[in-house]
């Protein structure tokens, strides 16, 4: 399984692609689509779609992935947040891919084990669970693993329980 | 001058396409794309953007105007209208239209002559601007040819400034 985990912005998007074979997960390919701060609002939204969308064909994944988005105070940033993450589950459904949905709080739960982690914490651990020598710098990036380390795990404590109940 | 106006929301939205010559305004044509409840999501937001993509096709406007997102109390609804608006905004961007945005107030203020309008009072006044014998019984359709209204009126404003600015 190749998952894609999104982490939208209206600056920066990360993305991050994970395999998982036999139990074992392997970082395939990682990185951000960083948005012009000069560009009208309109030409982002299309950059985050066009850019994901040519990740998507690159790296063929099988499902995505995208962090929802946390209920802070701040209303005027996350209704701008919520553009860009409409685009960017856009691209997925254009490109045929199911799409699952975490909170922060769900992601940081299964990568961490604590749900007020911060940002820091979640790179150390997004490095030691994929086994690289060096944290992923780029925190949008780390995050977007993140989310679909998430989904793995998940998508396997679902097949335990599924497993279990046909027992 | 073809204005395509957008009222975008995650359960209905409305669109509506007027012409303007010679200082007169035509309704081209009207409607509401609807988003089936029970569906998911991300299959919401793709026929958003299909909906919208296919009434640019079809009806070749010059510009687009989306409406803004009210700053309502409810922020988890505000954050959904924000995914809808992000993809009505890039099935404009990705038909290569350019994009206009006016708040809510804006385009009350320049339809009714007053901000706090109600729906009716924006459905009875688009009737008359426009010449019609009914009100459109759409509210989401009324209020996104509002949105054209209130642009071509705008623009209007602005060609008169700047050529008195010439003399």
């Amino acid at each position: 399984m190749r998952v894609l985990g999104i982490d939208p912005g209206s600056s920066i998007t990360g993305y991050g692609i994970v395999d998982e074979a036999d139990n074992k997960l392997l970082l395939y390919e990682c990185g951000v689509i960083r948005m012009q701060a000069a560009k009208p609002f309109p030409d982002k939204l299309k950059r985050i779609y066009d850019g994901l969308t040519e990740v998507i064909l690159k790296c063929r994944p099988d499902i995505a992935v995208v962090e929802n988005i946390f209920l802070s105070k701040n209303v005027k940033s996350a209704i701008k947040m919520g553009h860009a993450r409409g685009v960017a589950i856009l691209s997925c459904v254009n490109a045929g891919l199911p799409v699952y949905e975490y909170t922060p709080l769900e992601i940081k739960m299964a990568v961490v084990g604590y749900g007020a982690a911060e940002k820091a914490q979640v790179q150390e651990m997004v490095r030691r669970i994929l086994n690289l020598d060096n944290i992923i710098e780029s925190e949008d990036a780390s995050d977007a693993i993140a989310a679909s380390v998430c989904h793995i795990h998940s998508a396997k404590v679902r097949g335990i329980i599924e497993k279990a109940g046909r027992l």
